[in-house]
C-alpha cells in the first residue's frame, strides 16, 4: 500500500468498521496515541488503556483493560519505538485485531491467524520507505468501506488488484523483495528474533547493573528493538552522546518528545553493534 | 505528497472543495475521465467536454466547452498518456484551474501563477514512482477540507509541516533532486521543450507523409510525450513490434485500452532515439 503508516491509521477504519461505530484502542505510547487521533475522524473510540500518565514505561495486563466487545476491531501498536514499550503476547479479543508491526514485523514469528489486519511500513525492518505491508482476512475485505474512502486505499480493490491499483513505490518494492530474501537466507524469523534477544539482553542487563544508566520500562514490556534509557545524571547527556559519536556509535537520541537515550536495533544491526555499545556504555561509565 | 496521482484524483476535491458543490472536468482522455469517476465521490462533476465519442482524438475549443463558474474548480489532464493528446493552451477560467501534470511537468516552462493547482507523479519526467508534487496556490491552502481527509493527505497540513508530515519514499525524493539538477544543468525546462518538439516533430512528420502509419490525434493538439499512431493494415502489427524490439525498440505497443502503437518519449529520451525509430518505421515501410 501507499503512504506510509500514519495513512493507515485513517485507512483501517475507514476499510473495516462497516456497521460498528466503536473501536478498541490500546494507547501504549505516541504512535498508537496518533492511531487514536486519526481514527476519532471515523469512529467512537474507546481506549482499552492509555498509560500516559504512567509515561508510557509499561503495559497493563489484560485483565485491567476496557475491553469492547461490540468495537468494529482492537487496535495495538506492537512495538513502540519512541518510548520502547513490546508486547510480548498477542491480545486475546473477540471482534478483529488490527495490528501495527511497523518497527517489529519480521523480528519474530507471528500467528497471522490471529490477526485481522496487520500493518507495518517499511523503514524499520523491510526495506527503504515508500511501501506499506497490509496482511488483511479474506472476510474483512467483504466489509462496506466509508463511500468517502478513495479507491487507491480500498484493501478490497487493492487485493483484487493484487495491490497494483496504481503506480508502486517501484524501488522501494523492489528492495523490499531484496531484504526478505536475505533474512530468509540468514536463517529466518526465528533467527532475527534470536539476534535481537540477544542484542537487546545484552544491553539492558548491562544498564540494569550499571549506577549511571537507567532503563525506565517495566522489564515485562521492554522493547527489542527500540532500548530507551537514560543517564541518571543527565549533565553528562551531551558528553556521552558527542563521545559515542565519535565512536561510531551515532543516532543514541531519544526522540525529541521523550529526551534522554534511545538505541536502535533493527535486523540490519549486527550483534557486535549491540557489543561495541555496552563496551563504549561501560568505558564512559568507568571515566566517572 | 504520497500515493501516486491517482489518490490525487480523490484528493484534490476534498481538500479544496469548500462550499462548492459543483467541479468542472474536461474529459480528454482515460486519466482525467477517471479523475472523474474518483471526484464523484465529492462532487456533482460537470463536464465541460468529453471526447470518448471521438476517441479521444481532439480537443474542443473552449468556446464549445461547457463552464460552471459557480464550480469549486475547473480540472484537466495537461497531456492525455494513452491517447496522445496534449493541451498547448492553458484554458481560461474564473474558478481556480487544477492540472494533471503528470506526464509533462517539467518538458516546458508554464506560467504557475495561473493555475490553482498542478499536480504531478513523479515516473514519466521526474524521477521513479513514489513521490507526487503538489504546487498549490496559497489561498486555496485556506479552504475548509472535508471532515474525513487523512491528516497525511491535507495539503494544509503537509505545506506546514514542508511536506514532512510522515516519513517520504526517501530514494524516490533523493532521486528527483538528482533529476532537478540534471535538468538545469542541461539548460532548464526550455531546452527538455526544444528537444521534446524536436523528437516528436520528426516522427509526426515522417507518419503524415507515409503511405503505413497513421496519427489519429487532431494536429492542434497532439502529445510532444507520448505518439499515438495506428499501422493501416493491423496484421502487420504482430511483425512489427517484433522486429522493432530486435532492433532495440521497446515498448512501441499502444496501451491495452486503446490498441496500435504509442511511442513515449519523455525528456530522458535523447533526439537520437527518434532518429532510430524514424530510421526502422522507414525501413519496415520500404520492405513491405
Amino acid at each position: 500500500m501507499h503512504g506510509g503508516a500514519q495513512l493507515q491509521f485513517a485507512t483501517i477504519p475507514m476499510n473495516i468498521l462497516g456497521d460498528a461505530t466503536v473501536a478498541n484502542y490500546a494507547v501504549t505510547g505516541i504512535w498508537s496515541k496518533l492511531a487514536v487521533t486519526q481514527a476519532q475522524s471515523y469512529a467512537k473510540v474507546v481506549e482499552a488503556c492509555d498509560t500516559e500518565c504512567l509515561n508510557f514505561t509499561t503495559i497493563p495486563t489484560q485483565s485491567e483493560w476496557q475491553i469492547d466487545n461490540d468495537a468494529g476491531y482492537f487496535y495495538y501498536c506492537d512495538n513502540e519505538t519512541v518510548q520502547g514499550v513490546e508486547f510480548h503476547n498477542v491480545p486475546d479479543v473477540v471482534v478483529p485485531l488490527v495490528c501495527d508491526m511497523s518497527s517489529n514485523l519480521l523480528t519474530r514469528s507471528i500467528d497471522v491467524s490471529k490477526f485481522g489486519i496487520i500493518m507495518a511500513c517499511a523503514q524499520k525492518n523491510l526495506g527503504p520507505a515508500g511501501v506499506t505491508v497490509v496482511i488483511i482476512r479474506d472476510d474483512l475485505l467483504a466489509c462496506e468501506p466509508r463511500p468517502y474512502l478513495p479507491s487507491i486505499l480500498n484493501y478490497r480493490l487493492q487485493a483484487r488488484s493484487n495491490s497494483m491499483k496504481n503506480t508502486p513505490a517501484t524501488f522501494s518494492w523492489y528492495m523490499l523483495e531484496l531484504v526478505l530474501a536475505w533474512v530468509k537466507e540468514q536463517g529466518g524469523v526465528d533467527v532475527m528474533h534470536q539476534r535481537a534477544q540477544q542484542r537487546s539482553k545484552m544491553v539492558y542487563d548491562f544498564i540494569d547493573a550499571s549506577d549511571l544508566y537507567v532503563a525506565p520500562v517495566n522489564p515485562a514490556c521492554r522493547s527489542r528493538m527500540n532500548i530507551v534509557f537514560d543517564l541518571i545524571d543527565e549533565n553528562l547527556n551531551e558528553k556521552f552522546l558527542t563521545e559515542a559519536e565519535s565512536c561510531g556509535l551515532a543516532y543514541l537520541k531519544g526522540h525529541k518528545t521523550r529526551g534522554g537515550m534511545r538505541a536502535s536495533m533493527y535486523n540490519a544491526m549486527p550483534v557486535e553493534g549491540a557489543e561495541r555499545l555496552v563496551a563504549f556504555m561501560r568505558e564512559f561509565e568507568s571515566q566517572r
